[in-house]
């Protein structure tokens, strides 16, 4: 992409999760993470989701971990048998997992003595060498581990962590885009745009389909990594509509928005 | 997992979009997919989320289609420059891509014939080898080489070509599930239910914790490839919660339900 920069801030995602994989649940949490990281100009590369199979799992993380600035995880670090994430940070990192003493200390601000049972305490097993991501709901922590952020899979728990470890991360430049919705199919905006494209280098113009109301139309998104060639890409695209004749609106260009 | 047999029929699933992993777009195709799949008997074991870069995409299908008997992609397909998946996938299987004319013949239905222009041809743009797959919405086809399955992303339009090419799928027996709604933090279920797991290995058991009106619960969910197994579990686990005293509902087992 033309906008990559030499200090450009990557990221993957790894759900982890059987319960998406079985169609049981619907994720919540790519979508949120996406639009949010994005926000803060880090450019999320990949996502994927692997079930709370430990080797799946060892396997995913060390393929993306070489990959990318970060990985971030969501999943399987609860008190269960099926909660198996932090086994397979520590074999990933070939280090050990033993009780953190600052995970328990933060545990029994939620939990009375007498409910800090041993399965609980499997949520305080924390990977050598990880500091904390505190979290204000349940209070087993997350964690940061090299370049690796593991993080919980209830939606609001996993939302508390990402705002605790964010300050503690590199970022880069917002990448900042504008759509514009065309009442067009995309075979008809093509030609232009593919045009239009090869003449601004320097942005990223995407085309996205919708089907609404039995008829195909067009968002087209431009991306950029300053407010300059955004303006002028953007102000070519809106030429070219005037002179295709197709009828188009600025459209909300928040992501998440969609 | 335990209910694994030598006829499990696997599937991995690959998003192609920039639109999701910049999150302009939230997904609905993964969930539905895995839902679906899941009902007919295809164990979705792995979702990927790429970039529209026919590199990435290159190798996410090269990695997947060895290690999983199908590989569903999504989006990619469309009329304009950055849509690569054709391109990809031909690279990925070493075969060339050219205009099909069974695929000119189905968009002519659709098309006047002013309107099947460049662009639009090269939606007819088939890997070789490869069969198409037909959709009655927009016409420009899905195709399958091999074990490999794109698809459209536009959810209404991978829909029906899902509902199409499914009749040419091996199946395996559909995973059955139930599910248990306990309203107690996992911490609490987390010793019983691992003891229950251990006594029954020929069902899987998962626990998904949730978060609501500021309480932990948990959704217990016992799969099974057969009836009796998942009887005789689910019967051992209304037993426990009775010993423990929990509060506790049948919940919806429907994939997708949650």
């Amino acid at each position: 992409m033309t906008s990559e920069t030499s200090d450009t801030v990557t990221a993957a995602l790894l759900v982890i999760g059987e319960e998406i994989l079985s169609g049981r649940t619907r994720d919540e949490n790519v979508g949120y993470i996406a639009a949010y990281l994005t926000r803060i100009g880090i450019a999320l590369r990949e996502v994927r989701v692997v079930a709370d199979v430990e080797a799946d799992i060892v396997e995913a993380v060390n393929a993306l971990r070489e990959r990318y600035t970060y990985v971030f995880t969501t999943g399987g670090i609860g008190p269960t048998h099926d909660d198996v994430t932090t086994d397979a940070i520590a074999k990933a990192f070939g280090v050990g997992a033993n009780v953190n003493a600052d995970a328990v200390a933060a545990m029994r601000q939620h939990y009375k003595s007498g409910e800090l049972s041993p399965a609980r305490l499997r949520m305080a097993r924390i990977p050598e060498g990880a500091e904390l991501i505190h979290n204000a709901i349940s209070r087993a922590p997350g964690y940061k581990l090299q370049n690796v952020i593991v993080m919980a899979g209830i939606p609001r728990v996993m939302q508390v962590m990402l705002d605790e470890v964010v300050p503690r991360l590199a970022k880069g430049r917002p990448i900042i885009s504008r759509s514009v919705r065309i009442d067009a199919p995309e075979g008809d905006i093509a030609p232009p745009l593919g045009a239009l494209q090869a003449a601004h280098p320097e942005v990223q113009m995407g085309s996205y389909p919708f089907f609404e109301k039995n008829r195909l139309g067009t968002h087209v998104v431009i991306r950029a990594a300053d407010e300059a060639s955004l303006d002028s890409a953007l102000s070519a695209l809106w030429t070219v509509i005037a002179e295709e004749g197709f009828e188009a609106v600025p459209a909300d260009d928040e992501p998440g928005a969609s």
